[in-house]
């Protein structure tokens, strides 16, 4: 071993000690006789000190000639600082070194190794294996080994048996696309990469393995928005002779092990909210509950309604806004807002932006109507010219709103004007600081419609997939108002980010077969597509349910990032592509031969 | 929850309770007026009872007509049963039953669904789902599980961080083939599945991550051997600051724990043993010591070896075989020999045997030589009329035979001879019982060497790796006699079978662009498929060492079975087919246009 300690455990207990250190030199300053190196290790960082005045001249020189990244042995004995670094673990002692041996030099890194680096996302990227060694990158993959340890160790102790699924299996067409894989022992034939076991986890149902789960990478051949990985990684769970509360419960306990474990946090019961009450209040099926600032309708109207949006039918909101003043809410199927507190000293400037924020493309608004309720009561709004002070007040009323709010507005369709208004409540959220990283507040949303309507090719999807249990309150309406039915489908929803979801699974054949239908699939191509598990479910299938969670998203949850590149050691960028080993590349003309494949590249 | 105890844990401790139980009926038998049923999950078998003359006629005629393979709810109350049944730990108990609800039916299962099944390897895979219901198939999966997750817990316990690699990296046409994936972002550029997360470990190490591990998959697009998948997984490790000693001590100390919490069994410290002498004792760099009979050599002569055979050179043995009387053993470079302890007995037509099973194409030895030492102490063998009764006599002191044993004796080239000898080693201790399952045996074998000598390219490859550390004590042979020089590359072997393997990787620039030189590689062609990892050790690489274990091949060690295959959940068959999901399989022309790939098929 070339240490016998670490760069982060020594403390004033030590001193005296003779230690053997090793590690990366952080930098080095030359104060008169001294010189100080701080050695940077995976544990800490611990202080070196070479004096000239103890007559060992070669020593200091070595010392005064090492750079930034050298990987050094350095041996000496621990002594108490004269000044004390508190910020610092180590930070009350140094090694007054009495052998120091260069293990290997670096040549000058292309960005600092500190947390406030100088080094752009590009450059980072190309030397990760340099970005790791910041502390704030290096911290979340420990956190990531330790979340997924803890994730082990709590369905171990449910019975849960980690069982690992073919990476090489069967190309679908449906969903999204698949990677797909040449098999040069099959000529002409492919393997696809699993956009998640979803098939092999129900098969393992089939097989009465009771209590499945794994950690594993899954693949999907998008085109990459800014956040997205083509590999990711999820946690997969499935359970037998469990309903929709026994899921739920389980991974409820789950998510609550882990903050106990990981963050020292304790939950109460998470709160659950149905889809259609999620869509209500906050435009969103994932809402981020750290703040209120719920939706307010101010108008519904049925007869507007599009025949299609899924879900169920509104009830009818129109009392409050007397038709034939303003023609823009009188031709809207609906009118919403949020009430932001104490925002009503928001400027014109200031509102302008908000206008500008709701109408680009991502958003779609067409405008914004705001009301301001001043700190001494009074009103004004951009709709006082076609409204009656009266009306204008009863809307205040209906919102709730105290002297100093600020009211938001937006109108359309209900469904699209919903999603806008999400989009605003949470740009306010974050306008006022509602957003606090630090702060956790769990979600259960449940009953989400079975179908998802598609407008573009008029048509019915399945929300979930196509396994997933209707409600069994609803099945009456699978022959007559898909839109409506509701599923045994449920996500588990974390300040707005959806953290994991799942469903209970349909384990009757024939209910199995009148969903592929009602999707579309006639029984060939349901057979070509999922033959293996229709066959299974030939041969006594259980009543299960599972569940998946994006371990990349909870662990930058977990480290209270945004992002979910800096959780993966060695993320690929926007273009799928890892700029550190450069893949993908080209590749042989004799591979492409033996793969009895050739390209057949467009035109630019 | 459909069931509120398991079919696994009801004693006669809960008689009396009332229980709802769920699973799969595994036999039905009707008995007079009574009906038994074999009730059967994950957890074990529970009989039910129906009894006519409780007067509920309706539930009996109900559970008549289960039949094998269905999923069912049954609610009753636990009663002793009349006669007991030792062999299953609930066979102390029934359920009489009060409620039976079937759950789903099953058609006629394809095979028998017990650890004797009719069900033929084929048509097991097929229904892999089915198969998996069968105990003992089971049980590997419980016992893999159990493994995953203590190798977890170990390396946990020791500072390891489990950091996923990615699955889509670089191809690199050096070693085994790589499956590729094409990517659709960046056409006629693949990426490549991971053989192993080799040059990531060693990054990770250079990133500062100083302990790493994953237990991941791996790929190999091999032509299948009758025991490989062209997916694996690999139990894969790296640490930082240590030598060759560190790791085998930390991974020594992983099998035992492994070996103490799954089988109760404790050992003493593994022994060593090294590459030269397993091959001159055992003929083999993973011998089976679950038994002795140790190779004796009966003539070596290094005036006959080849130039390049790796490993040192022997020492010659020339003293017990007299030449000028076999022309057989004058020609041959080696002479060695077993004795095989009590054989003696062994019949002309069991030696004729041994004879053809060393002359099989596959061994390839030209013939056999034997001597008897029978019981009365008097001597017989093939080779009487070659050599004076002293000369054998001689052989048979050389060999330590006791009366009633049998010498088995090759010859021929050296290395060659070793392995022919070594399958005979192992064919009879297969025949005398020595090598039980349930025994274990490890050993480390060190001391690999370096290079490895292809007489069909008439050059030198890297046994290991082209990253392994050459011995520093043979850094001179480097240039003089590169055959020699020792690695610090270690195994871990049991009972004959390879667990693990790996070495001391070199973190010196200069010493590692002599290895690339000396395996052939240009400059330019190192950097093209190795750059990422030259480049990173521009920037300070710390020593670091690491190893990579087959978890299929440690499961089926623990398991005590002899294929990888059912420790694996859903396995290839040997054309790299899962013949249960049908893959891989041809894809849509959509999907290839997309891709910009054409088929390029060959003609039969």
């Amino acid at each position: 071993m070339y240490r016998k300690q670490t760069c982060g455990e020594l403390r004033l207990a030590n001193v005296g000690q003779q230690v053997t250190l090793a590690g990366w030199v952080q930098r080095v300053r030359k104060m008169g006789g001294l010189t100080f190196v701080d050695l940077r290790d995976r544990y800490g960082i611990t202080q070196l000190v070479f004096d000239e005045s103890d007559g060992n001249a070669e020593l200091c020189e070595k010392a005064n000639h090492l750079g930034r990244e050298y990987v050094v042995q350095a041996i000496g004995a621990v002594r108490e600082r004269a000044s004390k670094n508190a910020k610092n673990p180590t930070g009350d002692i140094e090694i007054v070194v009495s052998e120091l041996n260069v293990i290997s030099s670096s040549e000058v890194p292309p960005f600092t190794i500190e947390d406030n680096t100088d080094g752009g996302d590009d450059l980072r990227m190309q030397y990760r294996y340099l970005d790791l060694r910041r502390p704030c990158v290096r911290k979340n993959l420990e956190l990531r080994h330790k979340l997924a340890f803890e994730v082990r160790r709590y369905l171990d102790g449910q019975h849960f048996l980690e069982i690992e699924t073919p990476m090489l299996i069967k190309s679908t067409p449906e969903g999204a696309r698949d990677f797909v894989v040449p098999s040069r022992m099959n000529p002409g034939q492919f393997y696809a990469l699993p956009q998640s076991p979803q098939q092999f986890k129900q098969l393992l149902m089939v097989a009465g393995m009771d209590r499945y789960f794994q950690i594993v990478k899954c693949f999907r051949d998008e085109d990459l928005r800014a956040d997205r990985q083509p590999e990711f990684t999820q946690i997969d769970c499935e359970m037998s002779f469990v309903d929709q509360e026994d899921v739920i419960q389980m991974f409820e306990g789950m998510m609550k092990h882990l903050f106990k474990e990981l963050k020292g946090i304790e939950f109460d019961t998470f709160p659950r909210m149905t889809w259609e009450d999620a869509m209500r209040y906050y435009g969103s099926d994932k809402p981020d509950l750290r703040f209120d600032m719920k939706f307010v309708e101010l108008k519904v109207d049925p007869a507007k309604e599009s025949k299609f949006a899924e879900g169920a039918r509104p009830e009818a909101v129109m009392d409050v806004l007397p038709a034939g003043q303003f023609s823009v809410f009188d031709d809207a199927a609906y009118v919403a807002g949020i009430c932001a507190p104490g925002c009503a000293s928001y400027t014109r400037k200031q509102i302008d932006q908000l206008t500008d924020f709701v109408k680009r493309s991502q958003i779609g608004a067409k405008g914004l109507i705001w009301i301001r309720k001043n700190e001494d009561g009074s009103l004004k709004s951009s709709i006082d010219k076609f409204y009656a002070p009266e009306v204008i007040a009863a809307l205040c009323d209906r919102f709730g709103a105290n002297n100093g709010d600020l009211m938001l507005i937006l109108c359309g369709e209900r469904r699209k004007t919903q999603k806008q208004l999400c989009a605003l409540r949470l740009e306010m959220g974050q306008q006022l600081g509602f957003r606090d990283p630090s702060k956790f507040v769990p979600l259960w949303v449940i009953d989400f419609p079975l179908f998802e309507w598609d407008d573009e090719t008029q048509r019915y999807y399945a929300t979930h997939h196509p396994f997933t249990m209707p409600n069994p309150d609803d099945i009456p309406l699978l022959d007559t108002d898909q839109g409506k039915v509701r599923s045994w489908a449920y996500d588990c929803v974390m300040n707005g980010v959806e953290l994991g979801g799942g469903s209970v699974r349909i384990h009757d054949s024939a209910l199995q077969a009148k969903m592929f239908k009602l999707l579309g699939f006639t029984p060939e191509k349901a057979m070509e597509q999922f033959g293996c598990l229709i066959n299974a479910f030939k041969y006594g299938a259980p009543p299960h349910a599972g569940l998946a969670f994006g371990l990349d998203r909870v662990v930058s949850m977990f480290a209270e990032i945004d992002s979910i590149r800096d959780t993966i050691a060695f993320p690929k960028n926007n273009s799928g592509r890892d700029v550190m080993v450069d893949a993908p590349c080209a590749i042989d003309q004799a591979q492409l031969d033996e793969l009895q494949l050739a390209l057949n590249l467009k035109e630019e």
